[in-house]
């Protein structure tokens, strides 16, 4: 396990967009963008079951998040980890996030089937940039 | 082989900062943030030989370049794609990125000993969000 020095939690607290890098089925790398949230070292991030990089780490739970400062692009950070997936809080997340990035809750934007997943990151392996 | 929108194209042509996913000699996903330069629907990243992600690269060709609009973060694109790596042209091309990112050439930031690679990346698969 790693910690998250000060400035990149700061970075995380943000509303930041970060990328997700998983792995597909055959090996080769795929990346989204997403909201984060931090709750201590860990990144959180909102998806539903059945996207192609919710499919990813449901098979192989291994990511990196990346994230750089829009003010110093200079200034990025790589987090890798074995992600955990799991239902449980994951319409409080997407909540969360909806009120960190617009503003407003709760978010409305899933169909009534919409299992939503909480991908927890805690960190392993960090790598910094400028910072 | 896939071709990119004019919106996308426009979008490479800005000096935007994107995403480049490998995977680790393990087969966990890796990322960086790069500066890119465009040549018709290829996307041109410069790297030096013997980073992690270079030699990802030069392993294992499979990547995913991903952009986001700063103005508007939810359209982005992600590029899948075999990349092509040489050292033909290597130094041209960071002149160009440091031009087209910093305002002025050439790049002087490199060791002596430094390879300098050109990551061609033809797109394969693009997936678009928000254009």
């Amino acid at each position: 396990m790693a910690g998250l020095p000060d400035a990149v939690k700061a970075l995380f607290d943000e509303p930041v967009f970060v990328s997700l890098a998983t792995v597909n089925a055959d090996g080769s790398p795929q990346s989204t963008v997403h909201w984060v949230a931090r709750d201590g070292d860990d990144l959180l991030l909102s998806t539903v079951r059945g996207r192609r990089h919710a499919d990813n780490v449901e098979r192989d739970p291994r990511v990196s998040v990346m994230a750089f400062d829009p003010g110093d692009p200079y200034r990025y950070v790589e987090v890798r980890a074995t992600a955990h997936v799991t239902t449980e809080g994951g319409r409080a997340l997407i909540d969360d996030l909806m009120e960190k990035y617009r503003g407003r809750r709760p978010y409305q934007g899933d169909g009534p089937d919409a299992v939503r997943l909480v991908v927890r990151v805690p960190p392993e392996h960090v790598v910094l940039r400028g910072y």
